[in-house]
């Protein structure tokens, strides 16, 4: 299979696990076998985190990003052959989004305040550069490192009154900005990992926040529940919620008393 | 992986099990594990409830509430490891309710009745103990002993013209006393927990009801259920009884015949 | 355990089980052990019907009902112990309805056809003595002997402009008082055995319909599904059907060709 | 069990099947042991269709209609304890149709045509026998030979402005009849066997349709889709569409490589 | 069983599989397998596609298109007897667009640019030469050569305002053409097949995009999204999305650290 780049942004995959703990005894090295798949992984360009699932619905889980989807699937396949049975998983591109502002809002802002001639143009070249910087990580994200991952994807709603795909661009934004906005006031506690999957996946959209404090997760996705854009329009597939850590040390704790 | 302490709450994990009967036969000490694995999370500043669950959907449960959701985990992967099988479970956090009465509520209150002056100060002063209290016992609440328990995860509607994350605060505070009053007549019949999973699991609150009498935990339900915000906003996951006890008692009486 | 005896009713539990047919070599004695734990069940004042389920979700059916939990969960476990898996199953309490009619309805009934004085006093003595036996056998029903036998569980919708539980009590009332008119013109060929389960199992009621003919089942429900209490208000769970009969008989039938 | 004979119709058992593979090693008579049960239900007196299922979802498939449902289910059992596991089933029993034109119908249209008097009288004497032959063929059909098969549950819907249940018998029987002009056009090319299931299965009937040629399987529903009685009220199940064949034959395509 | 072949069209399997690692050991030669039923599917004159799936829903994937329904089953059987779980599958038939412009349209539209005489009957001359070549291919496709592919079921709604089946032949006509003049924005990324599924299996349409950059499909399934066809009417199935290659190489990449 020759290796698939996605066109601008990054391949994604996100694996949820629960451990084959009849296997176990007879293939004692999950847990190295799982950290040499992830050393390959990132020797060869890519990120991955690793964490500790609460609840039942899965052990370990696995947020995979890379240029390179056979690469991935590569990745994927190892783990898929280690003791780790399958309960969930995703498959998604990092993409930017399309309701960022344009350079004309940022003119007619600045035109707004008396901003003009050099001035103008010397803050449209600082608007230019924040914006690329943004974008440019928008399709080539950092991972960050937090003790705490929440994951879940999303669609949005097309239903009778309540048909996002039914809204003209300018609402759809105004709404997207709102949530923006809610989303800033967490800058520094969360940290967003937006990612696309119509027509990839069964879902349009993959979100995983992180942060050091589960309440901080808990107090963006409440707030962000009585913003328009998810009251009327989010549709929410399964939360799966973990405690981050570098491999050796999320399977230790998963397989603690095993 | 590290600790992660809840900034105010503590953490919450209901756990739902059948019983492995193919493993028992070649370790049969579940009783003895689990009973060690509770004492244990107990000994680190943690409750444990246990129950035998009726029906078919599962054999036995537990809610664990404390602290540190590190050390919930780590109890969570005990019981995985031992001849049970997750057939369920739930991740929360304790949570004050943002729909209780405030100081210039009860003030008001007050000044209807002509308390005013010194007596005015004192009154609000014992308020305020109440609710401190109240509050404190939200975020670290004392499990009750109750030979009865029901457990259930459930969210708010977004739905057309009942929506109710599109509804006011005031709106959804005026719903919330309704239901608060039907649950203060089941004072001292029924105990309840009630634990925010937003962006932490599948819906947004588990319902954790306590009583000596299944009967009781059937009328306030139904009775709630008549409530506008109930009838209008509810959306209920699965529903799991169970008769209460110690880890050695539940477990001789699931495994009774085994 | 301590045994939890529902106020006033009974308990009710229904199980639905397939065969471990891989089980059933090394362990032969399945309808003996089935017999045994149902007339040890009977022998402690509870009362058991068996039935062959038809089609494709289960093999093997129990509705086990008397007045202590515990007790039936003991049943419970020891048919778990068996080699049968268990596919569904409902747990519920015997209730009074809310919608019967009232001594004050009967006496303006009586006066509306001139009934006054002494012969109105027998004629509301009697009523007494009439409801006192149909309140009596909802809450402590002797399980009839017929050949078929169907379980559903059920729940009222609240959607829209057809939320049962927005409705006045004289609404529902007056819909539920319809629904019993069709009951009772199917007198003698069809007996019900109504449980609710708010609060104790995924629906709100469980429906129990015994028949010496699989038409009448087939009939009644089909007929009241034109009623507005159903057309309109009703949710209904699975359906399970099947052939009554001794357990022993039952069990015979089921495993006939293993 | 003794058996159960429904009143007027016969039973009918639909079951899906896909193979144990793991057992077939050790127990190879798989076909012969599905040939003697099939051979052995028509020696008492009842149909059975075999088909090879198409997709995933099942491999192999039966139909059994007649008149004693305790032998249906004896046919079930000795199917269930092969190395079959069922994945689906449906339960059901033959029914005349309540929308089929009256004799009072029949003497209006040909009164509107001018037949008086003896003419008249022959007319309808010809259509009673004709509707005799048609009521008695629904009630105890002949299952055709056709290579093709498909079946699927399906319900009226009960939702706002589209509440079949809410609809008088009048306007059932518009909707009804329009529904059967459609399926007239497709006489020789699919023939349909409609079973009822309300209060015994999970879906309100069972529709399995049989043709030589997959298109016309496929032209009929999808012709019938447009139908208000299908566009506004229709609820399908799941779809299994087979290639019908002697058992022997059926088992030997869908073994061919194991 | 006879070959059962559909009137004009082909037939169409899609199948979804995991791999069963455990039989895998014991007969080591899947791939071998694989191959050896794909070429000898080939020389029976139909054509597969091989792909391995991103994600956790599946490993393995084939489409499968050709005249014999009968000899794509056996193709499929062969699949099911090799260490392959079948998760998901489809079952379809390639059709004819109803949506297509008429040579009446074609004619209107020439006479109103003023074509007329002989170069308007050379021109619908060469329309329909077009149009065939092009009906010719809907039903006997050949399948692109693509590196990437995604697959996934859908029907049209039928709800309330949303309800596709009860607008007029001409307004489906105008919602479909402005959904194929996007598909034509993307000709030469994206490859589409639509096959036809009403009364085969649980959707009415399968829908198989072909790519050699996944974010095409993306973009394309996105954009369409936004077309009343899709916005309002569009109900999807779960979306499998995979590397195309040969089988050998397909397997290699799949099995690769087993």
């Amino acid at each position: 299979v020759d290796p698939c780049v996605p066109g601008t942004g990054w391949g994604v995959l996100h694996g949820l696990y629960t451990i084959d703990r009849a296997r176990l005894a007879d293939e004692p090295g999950l847990a190295k076998r799982v950290e040499d798949a992830v050393s390959a992984l990132e020797a060869d360009g890519h990120q991955v985190i690793c964490f500790a699932v609460l609840g039942h619905k899965a052990e370990f889980g696995v947020v995979a990003v890379g240029p390179d989807l056979a690469r991935l699937h590569q990745f994927q396949q190892e783990l898929r052959a280690a003791p780790l049975v399958p309960v969930f998983g995703y498959v998604s591109l990092t993409e930017h989004s399309e309701y960022t502002s344009t350079e004309a809002d940022e003119r007619a802002r600045l035109a707004a305040q008396g901003v003009a001639g050099a001035p103008l143009d010397d803050a449209l070249e600082q608007w230019r550069a924040r914006m690329e910087t943004y974008l440019e990580h928008r399709l080539h994200p950092q991972l960050p490192t937090r003790r705490f991952v929440c994951f879940y994807p999303m669609s949005k709603r097309r239903e009778g009154a309540d048909n996002w795909y039914a809204l003209s661009f300018d609402e759809r934004r105004h709404f997207m900005q709102g949530h923006a906005r809610v989303g800033r006031t967490y800058a520094g506690r969360v940290v967003q990992l937006i990612t696309g999957s119509t027509g990839l996946d069964d879902w349009e959209w993959g979100v995983t926040l992180f942060a050091d404090d589960p309440l901080a997760i808990k107090e963006i996705v409440y707030e962000m529940r009585f913003d328009e854009v998810s009251a009327r329009f989010a549709e929410f597939g399964p939360f799966f919620t973990g405690l981050v850590g570098a491999p050796a040390e999320v399977l230790a704790s998963v397989l603690a008393s095993s």
